[in-house]
């Protein structure tokens, strides 16, 4: 393989992942504003915004349906990371929704 | 709302978001793969695994194409542990490499 080939692969490969890049941002968007109608159901009949069960569950259905060749245990640490971010949004949304609800 | 219909949105929002997981997962498996190929590429040019420039291009486009709700901070958190994840896992793979290599 030459440079110029070699950069050449490098270059259709980046262009790959950043096309992957988008779609993971679309469904990370997707899935904060179902987290959001989640949010809305649970303040209207007061039920706890954090439930580990349901954390559980979702690292199950992530986990199971890994089929590689990233490692179960990193997909994991991922979607850690992703519930993490999307409860600090919710958190940071009722509170607006509070705050507002205290100045009408 | 009654107990009944709010359990049943709640379920039925669930069910959207482990679709939505599912193809996270796909997409992470997905850019796992032309990671891969972008290992081979490098080490066959013995070029670095690290270059921090490509890792501001990659945070520049979630960033730059992200609609919301989920605010760009967030985004490129989760951005932060993926390219992790893929680095821990390419390392792990080039490791394998030459474990082989020596063995053969």
């Amino acid at each position: 393989m030459t440079q110029e080939e070699a950069a050449q692969q490098l270059a259709r490969h980046r262009q790959s992942i950043d096309e992957i890049d988008r779609r993971i941002v679309a469904c990370l968007n997707e899935r904060a504003t179902v987290v959001e109608h989640i949010g809305r159901v649970k303040q209207q009949m007061t039920m706890p915004v954090y439930e580990p069960k349901r954390e559980e569950d979702v690292f199950r259905n992530v986990t199971e349906n890994n089929p590689g060749p990233m490692p179960s245990d990193a997909v994991r640490r991922v979607f850690e990371r992703i519930i993490d971010e999307m409860r600090t949004l919710q958190r940071i949304r009722m509170q607006n929704a509070a705050n507002a609800e205290k100045g009408s």
